[in-house]
């Protein structure tokens, strides 16, 4: 049994999909197919479906896994790998694996000989729900994230919950966080809904995706390039993005989750504290404040970032994608349920933030 | 005065174009303005022009010229500078230069921060009748041309011969391939003005840009990203492409037009000789073969190819981008201005026509 949600031009496919995914190749005749795994997605994942790929006519490009490999570097190795194979324009690449294989492949495949077609197989919560709809893809450079890549879509994203099987709680937490961004910027009663989860271990993630792929997938169709209303979905990402870049440094990174749980906590006190002139933004009430903060401490507990370079988090907030201007960008909180884009708070708001987390 | 061309999604402006220029950039209010220049068009060009970029708020981007520089590792630099510069997603990319400027900018405007603005300003005859029409973007790599990159298309284009006085002559003849390839494949009329021409030097260029640049605008609205018609463009540059790529491992590296008006005599002789099965080629006639032989040698010379290794120069040409399958892909002429796409040729023909050419 598979569900499929019908994008502008390309389906979500969630489910038992294999049939599916047949028919697909079956349709486009592809000459060739190549499968960008890591050490853990290849063991964990490939190992377990590869009777689904045609044997003659599959190759693997291996990968290994982690943010510090999403570079210029890795993508070399992945063009090369494709020229070695091969590849022509009707090759198929398919990303098999989380944010970082999704994101990186499809900037491989879209920019291999200015573009041959790619699928998304995610295999975290997280690219489940965050990269399945949007069409980001790219690198990270010059100790910015995603600073460089391009919009594309992939020709079907195939999604089963069977991989989630294979994560860590860390893992599974880090999909969470963009879960519950989505049910605070548009849609109140999916957060009540939220509120009931006590043990992310038994939750039946089928039930949660589609909503939340629902709410992502009404705001990029309305804004794909991400020229006003998409900046919604940068709630807790201002902060939460230069936290990840400096935690990245250190010897315990976050993972992406974890720091936008932190990122989420900081922008809903400035929801609550922000009056930026000309805004109709109202200020959140407190009692939102306080039941975000709790619910993201119950799952994700707090983080020391007592030590971070408060400058530096500043100036890699500067460096965000979302500046226009010199001012830094936020999207933030009229109440749960309404978000409010292009918001700015000033350094001194931004530093009170933080204090608010660090005092928790 | 200045004559503009209307495409599907930009303007290409010809003529004395700084006033246009001056509204497009105060309707656009751009944040920043960064221009791409290598060392002899900011000599030759910028500091001609300069008074036309507002002081206080324009950066120069320096790269060093030639094909050789148009690599990943010269996108580092420029993805760097803009950065450094502080660009943000508002900012605007001018292409101030010939075809590798053009391709290689336009490439990294289009993958920074997922995508900023640009503009061409093409510099040499090449670039004007080639890169303003088409959004192909790139770099090489792997030692393959155009080899990796996106299609994207400009804001504008503005095009002044003026700049044109700044080239050698070799530099016009490199330009002057692609206009007697578009009247190849589309326009017997315009070859018959083509064949008039004696001199390279005492040309107006405005006369023969516009209806070069027409033809290439119906071919390329008709099929954006190269899956039918546009392959028609290929014509000459199969083979052309693969002398290319060996010549720039001399030490007398041959200019893009050089390479294509090889290409195009020999692809001239497949034209003729080539009968592949299924295909409506008709076998050009042997007086079309001889026009355009002796056209091509009279503005070009014959090159030494003699040392070329010929499997390499196969084995290059099996890598191009318009091989769907492990066969060759070409483009022939069933006659002057009359082009057919995916024809295909085997080892040994290929190896005739280069016979061809090396016998003349």
């Amino acid at each position: 049994m598979v569900q499929i949600l019908q994008l502008a031009d390309y389906q979500i496919v969630i489910g038992d999909f294999w049939q599916n995914f047949k028919g697909f190749l079956n349709q486009k005749n592809y000459t060739k197919i190549f499968v960008l795994v890591d050490e853990n997605t290849e063991t964990h994942c490939f190992e377990r479906v590869k009777e689904h790929f045609p044997q003659d006519n599959t190759q693997l490009i291996r990968t290994h896994s982690g943010e510090l490999e999403k570079n210029l570097a890795t993508c070399q190795v992945i063009w090369k790998a494709l020229f070695d194979g091969g590849a022509n324009r009707n090759a198929l690449f398919v990303n098999l694996g989380g944010g970082v294989i999704g994101d990186m492949g499809g900037f491989c495949a879209s920019t291999f000989k200015r573009g041959i077609d790619f699928i998304q197989m995610p295999t975290t919560l997280l690219s489940m729900v965050d990269s399945s709809i949007g069409g980001k893809l790219g690198i990270d450079f010059y100790q910015v994230k995603n600073s460089i890549g391009v919009f594309a879509n992939p020709k079907r994203v195939f999604i089963s919950t069977d991989f989630l099987t294979t994560l860590s709680p860390r893992e599974i937490k880090s999909g969470f966080a963009e879960i519950i961004k989505h049910a605070l910027i548009q849609d109140g009663a999916q957060w009540h809904k939220l509120l009931i989860i006590n043990d992310l271990a038994t939750v039946n993630w089928n039930e949660y995706l589609i909503p939340s792929l629902k709410i992502k997938q009404r705001i990029v169709e309305i804004d794909p390039f991400e020229k006003g209303l998409r900046k919604a979905l940068n709630f807790g990402h201002t902060i939460g993005h230069a936290v990840e870049s400096m935690a990245l440094e250190t010897d315990n990174p976050l993972t992406h989750g974890e720091a936008i749980a932190i990122g989420m906590i900081c922008e809903a006190y400035l929801s609550k504290t922000c009056l930026p002139e000309g805004k109709i933004l109202r200020g959140m009430p407190d009692s939102d404040l306080q039941a975000i903060t709790q619910f993201i401490l119950k799952h994700y507990g707090k983080y020391d970032i007592q030590s971070f370079d408060r400058q530096r988090l500043i100036a890699l907030m500067m460096q965000d994608k979302k500046n226009e201007t010199a001012a830094i960008n936020f999207s933030l909180l009229n109440k749960i349920g309404d978000v409010e884009v292009n918001c700015t708070a000033n350094v001194e708001l931004i530093e009170e933030s933080l204090e608010y987390y660090l005092g928790l």
